[in-house]
């Protein structure tokens, strides 16, 4: 079969993460440069810049938002705390919908001790009384699985397979789930996973893996610099019926350090060349 | 349930790895002082000591051997170099019989292209020509999952319900799975697939995961550092009828750069401690 390549960047987004040393006035206004249309905020950014001049920054510059990353870190050892933390996935909702977002990104949390089923279920019952909330305000819940080498400090959800059973228990209005290349290239469910979700993405984002892979979690690539089937991986999402934004999300120390316009030139090159 | 301790070190084996710096023979010196009653070997340790004087290094000391690490790595890009690679399997299956190890570890390698389900096909013929002639010498094929994170670099081969795809299509005197929790521990099927495993577990290796996790390939940790769930995890192979030897195995520079006897020592603690 082949996979043809995309021949605009109509859909491209820039998660502003992939230029971190940017504020958010500084990530809109490279995008406008850069005609890029699309952009995903950060909450922490958005923070900083503050919730309504982010708003008139994003609207004024004719900007779309993608997603705002990130709701989820459900699990906690108390009650309370993990109340806490469904009023702070509250605002989180809060401000996606201020900010025209339609999804909200979920990385669900790591397990607050040694029993990871029991955090798993944490995840869940955290995901049912934060969704109605969402659907009221318009906003949708991207359940996105981390990689697994990211179950213990970030996310229990490891797998398309488990976003996906989560997700199948609400309407694709409530949520959904978030198909990043870097956390599931290597599943060996992907595609039948993939094509599950049919009709549940709510976003699909790339970077690449790339080898030696020299860090964690700042360790991600350029689109192209690494070993992911990226054109295939988005032929199946699209076949799975997804047609909105891609984002470009990388942590990566060389390319937080080059200037960003330098970057979102290499990235709209490489979505064109290799997704 | 209640998880019952290990009462004795009757099923601990070092594996060599985890005593780098060691030599075999001061590895095998080291687990006699230590009353460590297995070892498990490593091919390039073999080599640097001569295999024959390995053997009887071994013998001598009344050590059984827990299995050898470690063949596989089939796919590439060529007929050739995979045709290259079963011989060299077929080396490491005499080298394994040579030295009284039931079990060739298979670390089935990487893909040599973007065509993962591909090296995966690949893994598969691998073990396919290695079978009969592992059965012939009377060594046991041991698939072992590595953690996705090690996709790109060491082996397509990353979950348990893998591995036992492909077990289940020899006889359990052939081929069957290893499981080493610090590669298996975050998989939501892991207790169905080990009990799936029941009768094919050919070996069960244990260390930890730290967090913060300081390095992909270096940052295991001895056991009870981490938040790996080691006692419901053995318990678990226990109840799938696995009855054999215990390896510990970490890759740790901070622990390889320890000397030998206290790293034996506060293993054989940890191992009673946590497993």
């Amino acid at each position: 079969m082949e996979h043809k390549p995309l021949t605009s960047i109509d859909r491209l987004s820039l998660n502003q993460i992939t230029t971190d040393r940017w504020s958010l006035r500084e990530a809109v206004e490279g995008s406008v440069r850069a005609d890029i249309p699309w952009i995903a905020l950060w909450r922490h950014k958005v923070a900083e810049t503050g919730l309504a001049e982010s708003r008139r920054l994003v609207r004024d510059a004719g900007l779309r938002v993608s997603s705002l990353c990130r709701g989820g870190m459900f699990p906690a050892a108390s009650v309370e705390e993990r109340r806490a933390k469904i009023d702070d996935n509250r605002r989180a909702v809060d401000e996606a919908a201020e900010l025209g977002a339609d999804v909200l990104v979920l990385v669900c949390g790591p397990a607050p001790d040694k029993d990871i089923a029991g955090a798993r279920r944490m995840v869940e019952e955290g995901i049912a009384k934060l969704a109605p909330y969402a659907e009221s305000c318009g906003v949708r819940l991207g359940i996105e699985p981390l990689h697994p080498m990211y179950a213990a400090e970030r996310s229990v959800i490891n797998t398309l397979a488990q976003a996906n059973a989560i997700a199948e228990q609400y309407s694709p209005n409530q949520v959904g789930v978030v198909v990043d290349v870097f956390h599931v290239w290597w599943d060996p469910e992907l595609y039948s996973q993939i094509e599950r979700a049919r009709g549940r993405i709510l976003g699909f984002h790339v970077s690449d893996w790339i080898v030696p892979t020299p860090d964690l979690l700042m360790g991600r690539g350029m689109m192209g610099d690494g070993v992911i089937d990226l054109r295939r991986i988005r032929h199946a999402v699209e076949d799975a019926g997804y047609d909105g934004p891609i984002e470009v999300e990388i942590f990566n120390q060389a390319i937080w350090d080059r200037p960003g316009d330098e970057v979102l030139s290499l990235m709209k090159e490489r979505y064109l060349q290799h997704c």
